[in-house]
């Protein structure tokens, strides 16, 4: 049987979890790594419960057929462990890249593919000038360690500039230009250590504070975006010598004229991405079978939904009157086209708890049933 | 959060893990009773590796939100542990009847629904005119424990019959008319505690060697066959107080003239069915979210792919010159439209090791599409 094959997983969060559920009925066993004892993956794979440097644990990864990952911020003594025991997907020099913005953003400057203005702020001096470098209005993030929104400021003067780096205790940082985007989009690739190259499908984003809140296929303009989009993704994923699945968000700009947009990369992962969790549910490949293939050498196609679809994040809320606000549950399961994902992790506010993806037959189905659908999820 | 909800199962095999793989999205935790160290559910499931009657054993299912079983089999005596403790679904007396073919022939009769014509066999006195009864020609079955047409013989003579009898011991057996069907179809019911029914797709299934080969949806005169269909399972959905999710099997019989068709039952299982597993990938609810909301009492609706969809089992086949023959891997992922699904099952000969489940756009790009994966799994 095919069932010899065996995936090592950096991280057991839902991400891990999701591509655990999609490893098993590939005939794949799943074994995680992830010091966190209520870790989502734990339910659907087996549980190293250790830290990500531990050696033992990393001897068993070493085991594994190939050793993928979760997250971006694997530390580097990990993956320095691993090397040459096992293969290490997307690759260790892709992930040094985007674990850090600042390198990100050099690498996809020397992949031709164009990103936000940019200043690098590491020191007092880079603060002179580097609002109005980037354009007078920009966004400070952290280089490392970022995700869904924090780790980030918005910053309008100079005097906020130098207040939010304070904030930060002067971690590296980079400075960005405000990016007047029209929408958010976001693209998959994967790529075996053999060279085939397939696409996810082009997807649109919302977020909200910071937050993905809802994601939709097919995006506005995929026709003229998507085969630009997949041209950057592919320029990336052959530069960067990809060995996974990479995503990249994207700004679409608009062009000035009537149809006409552009593209800029806003950032890379180096794994499956929020915003693909749709493709779960469309008939389609899902995302996370793409890259378990894609990591484990099998054979690949692109992977996209046969029928419109879209996805709502279950964010956990602020408290109201003591309590967090909780979706309606059963308004979910009764609306039709719902499928429910649930991540098993402990409520908090502002953290990812699960989503629900939505299918309809055609995009106005879909369009209505998902304004309904978002009135249940607080 | 909703993860408040457990879900018990007696039995860890093929259902068992993808009826855990279907919970745990939707925030329940599945706990499986299964003797078998190796059962496929252990990887997705809290395993209690204890026989089906173990009071510890059974003392955990019953502290589950409910419990549900994933084969006809199950003993009295774990019924009768957990009765009072825990709901058991889809019901006690309904399984009484479904795991005695006898008892199930008699209370369809009841329902008022057809089936094949019979004879129970269970003293050499009863063999004496059996066969010209039933018309001639028919399969003696053993009333418990068959499954994929094991514990079956086709007769053709009184002598045969006889001996088919002595073959099996001289179990409690039926004696079934052979049948002159012109295809096989299937469809599932469920049915909440509380009366809220809803109906799975009209499946059209082939068979080979009594296993279960090929499952197609749509189903050939679906339009006039699953209205007859849906009744007859809301007959003894509701006759038999269902809670829960069932399976009728149907004989589809020429009714003489040109479109006019007839449905016999041919047999009834308590729960999921192998030709429900292609509703796992067509983009509606699958079987499996279906007996869990049933069981649960979660809101149902019917469920049913949104494109043609077809399933062909993977089974284990005879040795060749010593060795299995083994589906062709890379030729399965590379054909587009297919999802793997495999049960992590050791090899054996006519075992079911997984299935694998074909979507397309259109009824045309299906069968073609079929033809050619039927041909990568020997
Ligand atoms: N330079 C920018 N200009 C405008 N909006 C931005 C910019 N950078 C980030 N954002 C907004 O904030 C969101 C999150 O920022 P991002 O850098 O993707 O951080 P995270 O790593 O948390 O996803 C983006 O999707 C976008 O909506
Ligand atoms: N009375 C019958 N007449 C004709 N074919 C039958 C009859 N009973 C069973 N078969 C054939 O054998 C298959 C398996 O029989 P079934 O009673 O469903 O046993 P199992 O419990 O193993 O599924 C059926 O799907 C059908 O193809
Ligand atoms: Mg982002
Ligand atoms: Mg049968």
């Amino acid at each position: 049987m095919r069932e010899g094959l065996t995936l090592g997983i950096l991280g057991g969060g839902q991400l891990a979890q999701m591509l655990a559920l999609a490893a098993l009925p590939l005939g794949v066993r799943v074994v995680v790594l992830e010091p966190d004892p209520n870790a989502p993956a734990r339910l659907c794979a087996e549980h190293l419960h250790a830290a990500y440097t531990d050696a033992e644990g990393l001897a068993r990864l070493a085991e594994c057929s190939a050793v993928t990952l979760e997250f971006e911020n694997v530390p580097t003594q990990a993956l320095e462990a691993l090397a040459g025991r096992v293969p290490v997907r997307p690759g260790t020099a892709l992930l040094e890249r985007t674990k850090h913005r600042a390198r990100e953003k050099e690498a996809l400057r020397a992949a031709g593919v164009h990103a936000a203005p940019f200043v690098v702020i590491e020191s007092d001096a880079d603060l002179q000038g580097a609002l109005a470098t980037v354009g007078g209005r920009g966004i400070l993030k952290t280089s490392e360690l970022g995700y869904d929104g924090k780790g980030q400021a918005r910053v309008n003067s100079d005097a906020e500039l130098s207040e939010a780096w304070a904030g930060m205790g002067g971690a590296a940082c980079v400075l960005e230009g405000l990016v007047p985007f029209v929408r958010e989009v976001s693209l998959s690739v994967a790529r075996t250590a053999a060279g085939a190259v397939a696409f996810g499908p082009l997807i649109e984003n919302v977020h909200r504070e910071g937050i993905l809140r809802t994601s939709v296929f097919p995006a506005t303009d995929a026709e003229t975006l998507e085969p630009r989009a997949r041209e950057l993704a592919r320029a990336c994923a052959e530069s960067w010598a990809l060995e996974g699945l990479m995503t990249l968000e994207f700004f679409v700009l608009d062009g000035g004229q009537v149809g006409s947009t552009q593209l800029l990369v806003n950032e890379v992962a180096p794994r499956v991405h929020n915003s693909g969790h749709l493709t779960q549910d469309g008939g389609g490949l899902s995302q996370f079978e793409a890259q378990v293939r894609a990591v484990l050498g099998l054979p690949l196609a692109d992977w996209r939904p046969l029928h419109p679809t879209a996805m709502v994040n279950i964010v956990g809320t602020d408290y109201v009157e003591g309590q967090p606000l909780h979706p309606d549950w059963d308004g979910i399961d009764a609306l039709p086209g719902t499928h429910l994902h649930l991540y098993h992790k402990t409520w908090r506010a502002r953290r990812k708890l699960g989503h629900v993806n939505l299918v309809a037959a055609d995009a106005e189905a879909l369009a209505a049933r998902l304004a309904e659908l978002e009135r249940l999820i607080p």
